[in-house]
């Protein structure tokens, strides 16, 4: 299947983006990949490479979105940016699905501004893999939506949950509410509705699940509000990142330490690797009509290559699909929320 | 200084609530302890311990609340429950500042109705501070308050300054508003709106503060609602524990692993008392009108010997005195709200 990758999008773009690519076509040889920027910038990028084989093209992009540039303004100013070129390729169905590590906000509003929603689906969620002690588990939403109704969280849980059907292949995923107590009425006015919804649903309800236990693996999927899923988001980022700093300075600050670091080597590394962020590639924006893959500003090559492989099981697996039934089966939610007004 | 400690409060006690109480009475000699619960439980725990020459004695209450128990039921119907003997000890004066690890809600409630707020004071909010790269932050609210308004997020922004400016003992701290970018306009309606009330205040402001910045040591104060602040909270915990699982994982299943672990001994105590929770010991409630405590559910006696120090420094500092002349120089953010509505 073929991916257009936004090549210019993201802090190492685009040496970053164009070794992703190159990195992800070596690793899966169902995938073909359109890199969409500057033509001479991509080009240049890809003479640097051994990549005469594979099946990588280029589609020229004649403008750039800034990271700080709001999304209204880029989708009115800028329909030629390397952004709008990616999603006009799925638009058109010369690509089976976008990625890209540029202005998030940006990506989403022309993704919802080209490609539409799903029918049904009141608004797009970004759905991140995060690391749990015994394996993965689904954070939605993570930073689309700031401000919620109890129907969107409703259908977050829905959407959450086919999701972690599919990518972690297991029947019934366990869903929780993030909140800050177990019992059903603790939480705030947001969730205390969300949780009678999702409560009434088919889904594997486990209740509300606390900020501490989200790690523990209890529950496969895991809904906030876009606000609350960005900041755990982000703390746990932060968090981990300040973690390593700490444990690397006291290693160094103790003679002992750094011969036991040599011997610690392989430990330290498969740690890192459990808690790197890269290692997760790409989130996907699900609601949205065709596959959009949303990797971090700050991604690596590594994770890149992972956001397009993201992709390409997103759509090899037909997950919109799963989603669009789901929806089709009346599961919007909107029929329990009309009848309790 | 006396402080009034409900011995029954939290997962481990009376055993790690006497234990730590002992502990601080030995490292802190202006501090007396008033041990507040059930008489025979406290004195066989006493009994076990050194303590002949301390300042310690007991006074006993009859009831115990429970951590599922509601707030409004704990008020109603548990009067000589070890907290509101706790708290009504400091009503009384008998008392100088009270600590409790038992059910937050209960405290927070109990504390509010029979000591009430400061003068101004729209929302007491909880204080917890937290690591961070260079040293420490306050992080407010950390729980108390679900559902928030602009006034309110201004005020914990008002408290946390004052707070910080004195148990860190630097002059102007620097205070963030926990959001997800760091554009002024970004965030939710609440952050943006709070946004303009902190900005025209005397306060050191530096706008937004993401989530994954809060552990560089940037802001000595975050301000956020109190269901964020909690999941903010409580997500680092349960990933500085899952990290620390997940490291120790590694090195058992390496057997060059576990040796370089012998040599790496000292560095992982250190970094494991830098991420250790109950370091931290206690987190005020800011607002109410006299020294209150709350410490964590699962505190040890170690992170009781700290609360039991924090009140004490709590109340030295005069720390509520500051606040109050704050909000006696017309700082309650009223009249700004009054003018924008």
């Amino acid at each position: 299947m073929k991916i257009a990758l936004d090549a210019m999008g993201g802090d190492y773009a685009p040496a970053a983006t164009v070794e992703g690519a190159i990195e992800a076509l070596n690793e899966d040889r169902n995938i073909s990949v359109i890199l969409v920027g500057n033509e001479a910038e991509i080009y240049s990028e890809l003479k640097k490479r051994d990549c005469a084989d594979l099946p990588v093209t280029i589609k020229h992009a004649s403008q750039i979105v800034e990271m700080d540039e709001s999304p209204l303004a880029a989708l009115r100013r800028k329909k030629d940016s390397s952004v709008r070129v990616a999603v006009d390729l799925v638009k058109s169905g010369d690509a089976d699905a976008m990625v890209s590590a540029g202005n998030s906000g940006v990506v989403m509003a022309t993704s919802l501004y080209v490609l539409g929603k799903l029918p049904g689906v009141e608004r797009p969620a970004i759905a991140a893999v995060m690391p749990s002690l015994k394996d993965h588990f689904v954070l939605i939403d993570a930073g689309a939506n700031v401000d919620c109704k109890p129907l969107h969280l409703y259908q977050f849980a829905i959407m959450g949950e086919a999701y972690a059907r599919y990518i972690f292949d297991i029947e019934s995923p366990r869903v929780g509410l993030l909140g800050i107590g177990e019992e059903d009425a603790k939480g705030n006015e947001l969730t205390r509705e969300s949780f009678k919804l999702i409560k009434d649903s088919h889904i594997n309800f486990m209740g509300n699940i606390e900020g501490k236990d989200i790690f523990s693996g209890e529950a496969d999927v895991v809904v906030c509000d876009g606000f609350v899923g960005n900041i755990a988001l982000k703390v746990s980022e932060g968090l981990a990142e300040a973690m390593s700093k700490m444990l690397k300075r006291e290693i160094l600050e103790n003679a002992s330490g750094k011969i036991g670091a040599l011997f610690l080597k392989n430990a330290l590394q498969n740690f890192k690797k459990k808690t790197d962020y890269s290692e997760y590639g790409g989130a996907p924006l699900l609601g949205i009509s065709k596959p959009c893959i949303i990797s971090h500003g700050r991604s690596t090559s590594k994770a890149i290559k992972n956001a397009v492989k993201v992709a390409g099981a997103f759509h090899s697996k037909g997950i919109l699909d799963i989603i669009s039934e789901e929806f089709n089966r009346g599961l919007s939610g909107r029929e329990a929320v009309a009848m309790e007004e």
